[in-house]
């Protein structure tokens, strides 16, 4: 069975100018691709954006498995921007854009020339998109931010860890990917906005801002108790709510059990075989519960650590006890369900297939097509004889002289 | 100065029945209305969602802090869908509406007779929407879930921590929230289409599923090392990066400094007085730091023991290092730049003003203007008016008789 959809069309006939890098700004585009968009990514005829070779690939690949996951759907062109035959080309394809999105270092854009003031001269509909690490108007505007940077100044780090452990950099890369994810959404709207009144617009987002969006919940917890919000660990004085040890002992065979409910806690309690504790005032209320949360979470281990992840899973939710163990990227690209519901897909690159997540979200039962990341350049003759109206000629003699 | 803009109007117009609760549903439908969307959230009379109550608010309020980060912008209309007349009400506002969204727990929505087929069948062209904690089709798919169980069997968590420690919950609520962000993308895309076709769409997320999203980069690190991703803690082998601690030693006294690459190397050698170890082969390429990194780590920790944060990200930004101080929420929510800015915004609510994040993302140079969420059927009189042409004494009779 194979859970994937056709490619979607949602977006047809939107133009996406695409000049950005490693991860913020390529997922943003990569999302209006996976909807239907034609984005051109352009980049440097020497290399391709750095994303392609900062990290490793399959063996006999030019680009990375960083470059697969975050450019699945596009197009790519090459265009030498430090040549003026060269940097007229991508105005030419501002013209014809709808929307140009960059991440590029603070100022880089504009020093090149292709700043919001000229491309909104060119195109006054456009709708032009930066990423950038801190916001204009914020005492770090010229500094350079990577997601790590973005993670520590933006507060997602100091409330991860354990409470008097030092703050952790959470694992997913929310300050990239986070990040493309609102910017996309604003994109969407003003594209939608556009179709009606024709109006262009310059959306700019920053990695630290963005982070912000993302822990709310934090902001709750500092208006609840009038000081910053403390780390998030896995455990908390609501019983039981945390990870509990599972056999055999690896170091991610846990699985996390939420029971604050007192429905919840007396169907955990059944499935213990502790039947004897239902009503038991000690347990009887989440206040109590936490006022003896070490006895409880002994109760809940001792069952845990008897059983595999996987059916310490199967039989508390079965129970109606909300639980999830913890999964590893491993564990989750061989789990079946998720290639049969396309979820995770296999593009077929020229070095081989390789395996990744699609877009989560499915439309009318199956999620986007995935369609492999482009090779550097493999749409040159494509995109600028559809866009621009050159021949294959008129491209290669471009290509001759080092425009392209 | 006051960073904030108008109210968006890009999606002026577009009509959202928002059968949502708690955070993952919210956050997708507050998405649009930021945008400018009519956002209407349809709740039980008596109380209303569950995220009004079953959290913390300030002293007089009816709602909870929570509450109002999860639904600025939006409308409330109560209707108790336990009456055939409230449902039918419900039906009633589905036909007039563009996209329908519902987070309720697996079944739920089918068994009160508002599921896909029976919207459908009313408005064809209904964008409808569903977030669930595991997927049609997933072994779990009747399991129900938390933000916590997502990012567990999501495997968020088993990249989060230190190497040698158990499983992290990452502290952004990215099981609700970023799943509500794929979610609102989603639908964009479906209202783009629907606006030349005007065909509907169904679109499904589960939360599982959409944190494999938001971790691909550790699922290239996967593909790179043939084994599941590690958990990402804030020290690395590539030296220096990580988090260095400040003065005055308190818990979220650190910086993180990332000068991998050998000219942000030497920068920040001038800066800590350390020419002298310009050209050291010890320290010269990545990887010579990579197995000198107790030594690394130690010259630049020396330097940042004796500064604060601020102070340290001051001064190793400006030497063109990427460096970012860890901020906890306090700090962020203190920072006046953020409401200069209009990142931070104020929302007056019937309790007293409230500060909060707004939308991330600038528009022609401002964020969209908050406004605060809705108090419990402020909007039924005004809703029911426009949408479905009744009166204020229709209104009022339907209020008497229990139906909203």
């Amino acid at each position: 069975m194979d859970g994937t959809g056709a490619p979607l069309q949602c977006l047809a006939g939107v133009k996406v100018l695409d000049l950005t890098q490693f991860e913020a700004g390529p997922t943003s585009t990569e999302a209006l691709a996976w909807l239907g968009a034609e984005v051109v990514k352009v980049e440097n005829p020497k290399g391709g954006e750095p994303g392609r070779t900062s990290f490793a690939g399959p063996t006999g690949s030019p680009d990375s498995y960083y470059f697969f996951e975050f450019n699945a759907n596009k197009k790519s062109v090459t265009v030498n921007l430090k040549s003026e035959r060269g940097l007229a080309l991508v105005k030419d394809m501002a013209r014809h854009a709808d929307v140009m999105v960059e991440n590029m270092a603070p100022g880089t854009i504009e020093r090149i020339g292709l700043g919001y003031d000229v491309i909104s001269a060119i195109n006054p509909g456009i709708i032009y998109c930066q990423i950038k690490g801190f916001g204009e108007g914020s005492p770090y505007e010229k500094n350079l931010a990577f997601d790590m940077i973005a993670q520590a100044a933006g507060g997602t780090m100091s409330i991860t860890g354990e409470p008097d452990g030092p703050p952790i950099r959470p694992g997913p890369s929310l300050g990239d990917t986070g990040t493309g994810m609102v910017m996309a959404i604003s994109i969407l709207g003003a594209l939608y906005e556009r179709r009606a009144t024709g109006r262009g617009r310059r959306l700019q987002v920053a990695m630290q801002d963005a982070m912000l969006h993302y822990m709310r919940f934090a902001f709750q917890t500092q208006a609840v108790l009038g000081r910053a919000a403390p780390r998030n660990s896995t455990r908390s004085n609501t019983a039981p709510s945390g990870i509990f040890p599972c056999a055999p002992g690896g170091s991610n065979d846990w699985i996390y059990v939420f029971a604050r409910q007192t429905d919840h806690w007396h169907r955990l309690l059944k499935l213990l075989g502790r039947e004897d504790a239902i009503g038991d005032p000690r347990y009887e209320t989440a206040q109590a519960r936490g006022e003896h949360v070490e006895e409880v979470n002994a109760m809940v281990a001792e069952w845990t650590r008897q059983r595999d992840k996987h059916e310490a899973m199967r039989l508390i939710g079965a129970a109606g006890v909300p639980a999830g163990a913890v999964l590893d990227t491993m564990e989750l690209m061989n789990e079946p369900s998720f290639t049969e519901r396309g979820i995770l897909q296999v593009a077929q690159h020229s070095s081989g297939p390789f395996k990744m997540p699609s877009w989560p979200v499915r439309f009318d039962g199956a999620p986007p097509k995935l369609e492999p990341a482009p090779l550097l350049g493999q749409h040159s003759a494509e995109v600028f004889g559809d866009w621009l109206g050159m021949s294959k000629s008129d491209v290669e003699a471009l290509r001759k002289e080092g425009v392209i």
